[in-house]
């Protein structure tokens, strides 16, 4: 194997790849990249066994072939070398290294033989769809902060993706929650999305998923089948197992009935929480809110550090409520709201409260209540 | 005790004040920064008993008193006020809380009583002198990075400041060593510091020390006795123990007698030892040069990782010379470089090698040989 690659072309692929690549390995071929050179590029492929990503790039290849060295080595390596380098990477099969060279730097590096990497089976799938980057952001990003970690319940530790009907229209819908919040997303099915079996994507595949996704208007390439989804740009493939489980009926969590509405500005409410929260201790960072006419009164009480109150106009027209929260749910969902008002229904002191953006109908938030 | 304070003015006092409360306290009121109002205006006090931090800061003053309060707490609440904010702070002797008010938010503070903060007694100073905050920050910044960590040579924990000749010349020196390397920087002795008694400042208090010489022009007067250093501007007092230990005689491990001169680009040096050091294992970190007429070869054999070797032009006129060295030390000392030019004075494979900045007599740093 022989070619040579522009330095910044080598790092983005290479930093691409090495971000799936697990810090410590027990297998020490999962600690390496596979490198394939054929007439038409390089692909740079890493993998954790349970996701995998493939990135090609543009290089003059002189002569094709393969093997697998230390991801997080060659990525530094590329990292370091001065900005405009061409590189040149080649591998000798008799001495078993890798060489690379650019300018008066030269590295051999001990490698692996590409026989023992482990690349993921190709498998048939049952559903595929081409969907904008900016679409799949929304809902990836929105639904990602009520992700439990919880690793007992591993059927919660990923964002559940699948078909539902909303208002007798077909959507693409993400969901996630730990138990105590949840958030789900809506966004219009795409062509070929309507025979997609529903799949929870894993925490880390939606973490790797997110750097397909910084360029609007890029096409991502959808597929998915009962155990794997695959996410594709035109030079990057990203595949992972989905969780082999069950994702609980979310619907019968989200309130039906609330209807005490309070309408606030989301920003001025997200940081009014922040300042009250600051007395309280770190584990049960619990606010209360007390509602009035059009008044909001935030307050903690932490009887060790001190008390916090703050005062916000809003929205409010119903009877009196004081009803008790976790403020990181609070600030979280708060910092989803991209609209200028957060409209939060509650029920009574006890019951789930649910958070929409504004008139939006396509994001829903829910929030269990804490006794304060 | 109340008194009215501009947000961005609280917020500057109480996190420089804040910044020495260590963050596990045994003894709660170490946690805690002294409030002091007087008709002059507030100062701000924290300690950890090494080291004590005193902030003043412009308020109006309504009622004069004193309270403590918890130092991370006050600073977070201070960050988070809205900017612009005018804040209303006030203590209430019966219930023993603080109030800070701004706008709509209101906070009650749990307080300790200004009787068990531990004040540092005033000592007798036998040197005071002024310094500008720039030559300060030259001699402790270049100093500090070889200050050692470890505990059993407590008097190695510090930067040694003392009066010493160079040139028939008085200085103002430090000088810090782990043993590995060491760094001897000097700057015209300053009117009154002649009877300056020689002191360990910590590693701590050079880091504080850090925050007051952030504008060049200001003039920092520097008190020093056999036990105590005192750091002051108009607005901020730093006072702190000094490290009760001999330092060692440095001296004798400058070498005196190297005659191999390397002349190299210091930032091209530097990234050229940190692209070899890639592939060395983190243990031992050991880049070996080799240097010949006017060419140096930087060279990192890993066994296990692989081999990693540069090649750059420099000025040598001597007899060929392998040495090795570890590379964080090497690229630490090469960071230090002002000028454009290291200046490497070289004796045998097996000695120290001295280093200087161009022609500049007044930074001096030394390095141990590894063997490679």
């Amino acid at each position: 194997m022989k070619f040579s690659i522009e330095r910044a072309v080598l790092v983005k692929a290479v930093s691409q790849a090495q971000s799936v690549v697990e810090r410590r390995n027990t297998i020490p071929i999962l600690a390496n990249v596979l490198i394939e050179a054929t007439p038409d590029g390089v692909s740079f492929r890493a993998t954790d066994l349970d996701t995998e990503v493939v990135d090609r790039a543009a290089a003059q290849v002189e002569r094709p072939g393969a093997t697998t060295v230390s991801a997080v080595m060659l990525n530094e390596i590329a990292r370091k070398l001065p900005d405009g380098a061409l590189v040149q990477i080649s591998s000798d099969d008799a001495s078993g290294r890798l060489s690379v060279q650019a300018g008066r730097s030269s590295f051999s590096l001990a490698t692996l033989p590409r026989e023992d990497f482990p690349v993921m089976a190709s498998s048939e799938y049952s559903a595929s769809f081409r969907a904008k980057a900016d679409m799949l952001r929304r809902l990836f990003d929105k639904a990602k902060f009520a992700i439990s970690t919880e690793e007992t319940r591993y059927y919660l530790n990923g964002v559940y993706m699948h078909v539902a009907q909303a208002d007798g229209q077909p959507m693409l819908r993400c969901v996630a929650t730990d138990g105590h919040r949840l958030a789900r997303i809506d966004a219009p099915l795409p062509v070929g999305a309507d025979d997609m079996p529903g799949v929870i994507v894993p925490r880390k595949t939606v973490a790797e998923l997110r750097k397909l996704l910084d360029d609007d208007d890029t096409d991502i390439a959808v597929s998915v089948s009962e155990t794997k989804v695959r996410f594709a740009t035109p030079t990057l493939t990203l595949t992972s197992k989905v969780i082999d489980g069950t994702f609980p009926d979310y619907s019968r969590v989200i309130p039906q009935n609330n209807a005490r509405k309070l309408e606030v500005d989301a920003a001025d409410f997200a940081r009014a929480v922040d300042r009250v929260a600051t007395v309280s201790s770190e584990r049960s960072r619990a606010v209360k809110l007390a509602l009035d006419q059009d008044r909001l009164i935030l307050s903690v009480n932490a009887p060790d550090a001190g008390t916090a109150e703050e005062e916000l106009i809003v929205a409010y027209g119903d009877d009196p409520l004081e009803i008790g929260f976790n403020a990181k749910y609070l600030q979280e969902i708060a910092s989803q709201v991209d609209r200028d008002n957060a409209v939060f229904m509650f029920n009574g002191s006890g019951d789930a409260a649910l958070i929409r953006e504004g008139g939006d109908q396509s994001a829903v938030y829910v929030v269990m209540p804490m006794r304060v």
